[in-house]
């Protein structure tokens, strides 16, 4: 069964059309698979984005990073920056648990690559991360290499939102978090391109959240948070794919985009927050073994980002909000309870969805 | 006669109280001053801030920048970056006058500086653009040194708002734009400190205007602007000032969150757009001639910083609500014409602000 | 024993005086620890820096990052750019084992600190690497929790350079490389003040070699290294101590400075080398629970930045020959071997030093 | 009559062979200008670099820049950050002149393209500058319009370096420094490339003056320089140009590098240098009126970036050499003098070149 995203209670969010799934999945070779761990202990897991289904050791995928908020420990985000390319999946997961998810990622591609290490230098893994202590007991470091591995293996262009693999023990606005995606489609020269992302959210204060421009943080009901850490400590991971041809610094300023389509939920980059962005583009790929020094590329006139950027923006609002519709009500470590979207978005008045 | 500022129509920004003047003059010492010209050639003009009242070489306040997009001339960012400290008054003017307010920068160093360039090594001028082209025919260079000094005596701190100094020529979201400005005042540890703003407001698209959550610019009449520029040329000044003790590393975590502020009224970031930001705090200012190497500093811890993030975010987004609001309807080069937001602000429904 | 070192060989780096134990642990409270693993299989290990001997997460050290060049997979840098400061030991161990240091520092963090994860929010692990898998077996993963345990517990003041910890199994200019360190003392207002720097040298061709100004490398003899990974894989890791008073933002100055050491030994910064500088200062540390908003803390007039400069590129450059020539022939996997910078430094005429 | 460089001194910097002029200008299409006011009054003047012959708005070049140390007053560096491109010449010239030759710039691009200002946005002017102040009269801001017209009147393959235009008043170790220039060739897939520098040189120490590894400063007599500014104000300006297909990231790269070059000739990166690197390829260039979409570029896989990197650091440090060793002796503003390196090359011994 489909889930219920935001478009479906009636909210559209800005003017692009989506792509077929609305998911960061629409950008043709991208698959994304979870592992999920929610009993009494825990509520956490992980997610997988695989920028394309073969070894993205020998075909990397050009790329670049905008760090919105560096309260994080995400890895991987140094060597992306200076070379602009992603060569292994991107792995989410809690923030105790990256030395973990780092570990398996080297055995897999160690298992794939015969020669990293070797002849082929080492490899630089992409885990990302935030907190879900709030819900899930993350002192316990439950999260093993088999989860990742399973992950991996189940990574699809089909898969769940909300509270689902690093998603389920994340909160946003006071409310449930987790796994959020939706994707936007244009046409550039009579060809279509998609854009799509996905986010891990779990940031953001009850009263600030906004809903495609009404505040109705505010009228929700405070939850009973008085275990709260001392200061915020949430975050949020952002993931943008796209077919668009670009280079590094033109990714670059995609990325930073995505900063405004948090500020349109009611973030405002809060001091203990870690918001991360990391953007691909699936076309240009770079061999790690290159025949000749010298290739052609395809690059997009600058007078063409524009779109580009509105495209994110609109995206990136979206999916936060996706991934706060379709999360469950989750209650977790401590007895701490996180209620969904789902149960209070009757307060947006339909009616004047922007004007 | 007060001008009349977005709060007058009952629309409030936020949720701190604003200081005295609601304008960044509500810092002790930071002295706003313009020249305007306003004739059948030229709208357009010069806006002066200084930092405090006195000698800005012999005692620099500590400062940082942001660049949202740099799409951009200002100068000066480089050294405020490297150095963390602002020894000059901060210049507003037009894209191709940057020159002219530079080389009037120096002269007016070196005549209140007898030193410059001799013992005292050069000086680094703050000028900081938009293009205002479309209703200034800018490509007359008709500022002139008069124009800065004339800004620079008249410095006070009362000023006035939307089209005048530097704001003259304008435009933000297809309305008049120009300087606006705001303030926002907090409790900490029992004494009083004000964070305000200053923008040059020039960006964005007519039906991307937001106004406090409302996307009234949908609603606004297109305007007869055919002879637009090809690619946007919009940009946003913004000058952040405090009395806030903060080290030049928090000042740039405070500049980056006036770009939450722009995004709440409805920018995005455009790839055309020169989106810079200046902060300074008028606490602990470092003297050119220090009396002994090591200095005592007050600081605030960092779990504070969250609060005064918020100052800005509200400040910068009320701040561009001012700027508009204020700013007369204007007809410049070729006839092109900006309305006022005065004459479309009845499209927000104030009963439902921030419900 | 005393280890000798360059000095020993009368080749004296720079002009100022050195501290008393020549090591970045002259200054006051860092401690360095080692865990090594040498044997047919194994030639690596575990080095920790810890900034005192305290409670980091209690009170954490101010702290900077500079990136000379980003082809690495250092954690936690991402943080101390947004913060200016350090919460953990520094561990240094090979390219493929970063995660398992991760994971160690977390649990180890965990054990001495009940509030993370709850009441505290995380922690972030700063974990940096070379890769040594030209003399070691680096696929194999063969460091455990158990060592980065030992390397914490033995920390003290003394420690050994060259073929030890995280040095194990590093080549430097094609000759054996690995940890090096050295200090540099200075008297500021009528007191001493000490900044040391500890490096893992990784980088480099033996051609380009150069000892104190001397071009040494080119009379070295090649060695038989017909396995080597096909691009440069070095790296360097420095990180610098201080007790000088200072904010990130002076730190991340001298952090840049390090890399002019290092350009005084031969390095050109190699497309495929991380080097990555890590600096704090031991004055003024920020506790965790903060109990007034606003403190008083020194800093130094940026007058005197320009001898700290130099003090830096001196002992980093002294450092890195250091590593080498402490550091023992060494065979490897596949029979690789590298040998001693002491075996060649006769090349260097000691006569003409700095002439 | 050719101008003796260093290699005329028979020191070979590096090992890549030279272009046929062994200057920036080996380029095809870059050319530079002088004009140079050297009187008993003033000693100073104006460089401009052409990135090719045509007009630069129309085809802009591909570029990036790296501040090496901010305490400089350079223009127009922001939007080439941003958007990875030139469109003006660039002019060097003093400090205090900046301003002057920005509006110079614009009258210029404004006379060679009738549209900017109203249908084509507006212009970005790079000017990069030193401070002459301790040979020139730098108070008088004797630079004027006709100067930076004069200078791009006469640019041509063929130009003079030392005491020559921006050069005319420059310091460097505490000798006569100014403008130098060389290049490097090199051969891909069987076609030749070129990489050429033009360095501004200003700054540094003369005991820390380093020749090809050689420490020959500290033998060279102390001139009188008691009237020298309190802080070292020196700079270097360091222009990269080259023929190479590079994306505006992998031109950044290459920029960094040339503080290893600095490094080479004794250069500490002093906190009061403005050191600034600007680099360009005439490969790949952008139409600012583009007529598709995408367009195709060629570029050079990173496996081949070392060896650029090589020939970017010998040509910077050769560059170095070249405008002192080109540069006369000269006295100005107050009776100040410096030697010239001419006079003190003996110093080095020759036989021991790069051993």
């Amino acid at each position: 069964m489909r889930q219920k995203k935001i478009s479906d209670y009636n909210i559209a969010i800005g003017d692009f059309p989506t792509g077929k799934l609305n998911k960061i999945t629409d950008v043709t070779g991208v698959l994304v698979g979870h592992s999920t761990l929610s009993n009494e202990i825990n509520q956490t897991g992980i997610t997988v984005i695989k920028p394309h289904p073969d070894n993205t050791f020998e075909s990397k995928v050009i790329a670049a990073t905008y760090v919105i908020n560096g309260f994080g420990k995400s890895t991987g985000l140094l060597q992306v920056d200076e070379l602009g390319t992603i060569e292994t999946p991107i792995v989410l997961t809690n923030t105790l648990s990256v030395g973990t998810a780092y570990t398996s990622i080297v055995e897999y591609m160690l298992n794939n690559n015969p020669n990293i290490g070797i002849t082929d230098g080492t490899v630089n893994p992409i885990i990302m991360e935030c907190n879900d202590g709030y819900l899930n007991t993350i002192r316990n470091l439950s999260i093993k290499n088999k989860h990742i591995s399973e992950a991996i293996d189940c990574a699809s262009d089909e898969f769940l939102e909300g509270a689902f693999g690093a998603g389920t023990g994340m909160s946003c606005f006071g409310l449930k978090g987790g796994i959020g995606s939706s994707s936007r489609v244009i046409e550039i020269d009579d060809k279509s391109y998609v854009l799509g992302s996905l986010v891990l959210s779990n940031f953001g204060k009850r009263e600030d959240l906004m809903v495609n421009g009404q505040f109705i943080g505010k009228e929700i009901p405070k939850a009973d948070d008085n275990c709260l850490p001392k200061t915020e400590q949430g975050s949020i991971i952002i993931v943008l794919a796209t077919d668009i041809p670009l280079m590094p610094s033109q990714l670059k300023r995609i990325a930073k985009r995505a900063s405004v389509g948090i500020s349109r939920t009611g973030g405002h980059i809060g001091h203990g927050s870690g918001e991360i962005v990391i953007a691909f583009t699936t076309k240009n790929q770079i061999k790690h073994h290159n025949e000749s020094a010298l290739s052609s590329i395809e690059v997009i006139h600058y007078d063409y980002l524009d779109k580009i950027f509105n495209m994110a923006i609109e995206s990136v609002e979206e999916s936060i909000l996706n991934s706060m519709i379709t999360a469950k009500e989750t209650t977790g470590f401590m007895n701490h309870k996180r209620c969904s979207l789902k149960d209070y978005i009757s307060l947006y008045k339909n009616r004047e969805a922007r004007i």
